[in-house]
């Protein structure tokens, strides 16, 4: 399933079929999980290699639109049984999704195996799986100077917590929501907690905020990015693994790991999130457009600057 | 009482004894009140005068620091009776004041009067008080170019909706936080809210958002600051009306208001905010200096700018 392009930027996560259901319509059996939000996100900037594994309920024609963004399936392995299902429903409070039904599946026979052009990626995304998971991601990757980034979830931070730590050790990034960089520090406070995990190894944490946007913290910087703001959020599920790919896409990208391209990158990662949103599991990244991300990219901008002051 | 300084900015509110518990510690009795912590950053700026009534328990000794820093007092009353009293307690989320006990006292009685030489003033903040008292003020002052902003509270939305709806028409700024704003205008989203809101009269809406920052809308801006990002809030009380009085008193400061002037007036009441909440009630405003306002806004500025991308 390669196209022998060249894979710069390696996700490592799910595709799964999501039952969704918002105050503002529902939608039964859509394509979703983490990989497939994320690359549909990263695939506008640079060449994506997706490692998930599927069902043999997956009709490879529902991801035709990544194909044409030149996404290497090749790392998609399909195994004996049907695709991981996620059943879940937002209120009003769209920060805040409950789970009706999580259907595991061939999810959890799930061995994830980097294929050989993969290895030599200039970036790593570990999605929120099992920590030995990423850790074994981590193991087969040949590339030294790869800049690895994981997600993770308050499962595996309760069950798993020396195998995520170990794997935080690591990574370059560790990207994750509020209430669980507060559950893996145990610190209330977003920047102690933030410093703490940067003493556990990573060079960069990114929090996320759902609506109230992402804060970026590293040993010089401190980087406060209020989310883009929309009229209509209409679904969020994916906006974080959007995020992460708008991050990650822009950074390979530019092919430079800086404060300032970290910055940029941030900004670009609540972008794709905001588009994301405005409509059913990945349907708005379907018909997404480059001019579309620049120019929100720019009235983006436009509502965050401001001068200097004369006192 | 008067100083026979000009008065740029009048705030009308109040002047209290607050008792307060934080996870952090707890202080008994000590000054506060909207106009109080309104005029403890607003006289860094400019010329403030305070209206409000103090009890015959009130000792003026206790406002010296703000003397020295011009406040025009003439607009305090004396009335027969206590001062006004509050006493409250916050948990870890330092975002939500639960009120334990409130003794109105003087307030009850209050009928504010602007001193003459308030009419003429450039700039007026109604802080959070009945809005009939508030249409009050606004019948008294004389200088037809004034601009006029108000704050105000579920009570007043809840109990006196149609006065309140009244003195809005008559504004020119709206300062209210994200649940008030929903109350006001019965619309979730914020966005939808304050162009709700702004279609009820005033020119612009700022919307606090405590430790997520602010949202400033008018017509044709949407401005999006984050709020400064702390280790250590040991006091939230008070910290919306610091934010309005560095909002204001920079605003009078430049001596006009345009969507530029605005911009750095909302990122001015962050800095001014994120001060006093490093220590209860105004002790912090005590020691300020303007070197500190300075370089506080220069690294808040280093926290938030990011560049173009070329895609």
């Amino acid at each position: 399933m390669g196209n022998g392009n060249i894979v710069n930027l390696v996700v490592i996560g799910t595709v799964a079929f999501d039952s969704i259901k918002t105050p503002f319509g529902e939608a039964e059996s859509i394509i979703g999980g983490s990989a497939l939000h994320f690359a549909s996100s990263a695939s506008f900037f640079t060449h994506v290699g997706v490692v998930a594994p599927i069902g043999e309920d997956f009709n490879m024609d529902e991801l035709s639109f990544l194909k044409e963004r030149n996404v290497d399936f090749s790392g998609i392995s399909i195994l004996n049984g049907s695709t991981f299902r996620w059943k879940g429903k937002y209120g009003y409070d769209l920060n805040m999704a409950v789970t009706i039904d999580t259907k595991l599946n061939v999810l959890e026979l799930f061995k994830p195996k980097l294929p050989e052009h993969y290895k030599y990626a200039n970036f790593v995304f570990l999605a929120n799986i099992d920590p030995e998971l990423q850790s074994l991601i981590i193991d087969q990757i040949k590339n030294r100077d790869a800049y690895v980034s994981l997600d993770t979830m308050n499962f595996w931070i309760e069950h798993k917590r020396e195998e995520l730590l170990d794997v935080i050790r690591r990574v370059d990034m560790v990207v994750v929501n509020e209430a669980e960089l507060r559950e893996i520090t145990m610190e209330h406070n977003l920047l102690k907690g933030a410093r703490k995990l940067l003493s556990m190894g990573p060079k960069t944490v990114v929090i996320k905020r759902g609506e109230y946007g992402v804060l970026m913290v590293n040993v010089e910087e401190v980087f406060l990015c209020p989310a883009y703001p929309l009229e209509d959020v209409f679904d969020p599920t994916g906006a974080g693994d959007t995020f992460a790919g708008g991050l990650l896409g822009y950074l390979s990208n530019v092919g430079e790991v800086s404060n300032e391209t970290l910055k940029k990158a941030v900004i670009m990662g609540c972008v794709m999130a905001s588009f994301n949103v405005e409509d059913f599991g990945p349907n708005r990244m379907k018909s997404l457009t480059h001019r579309e991300i620049k120019d929100r990219y720019s009235s983006f901008k436009k509502c965050i600057e401001f001068g200097d002051v004369n006192l």
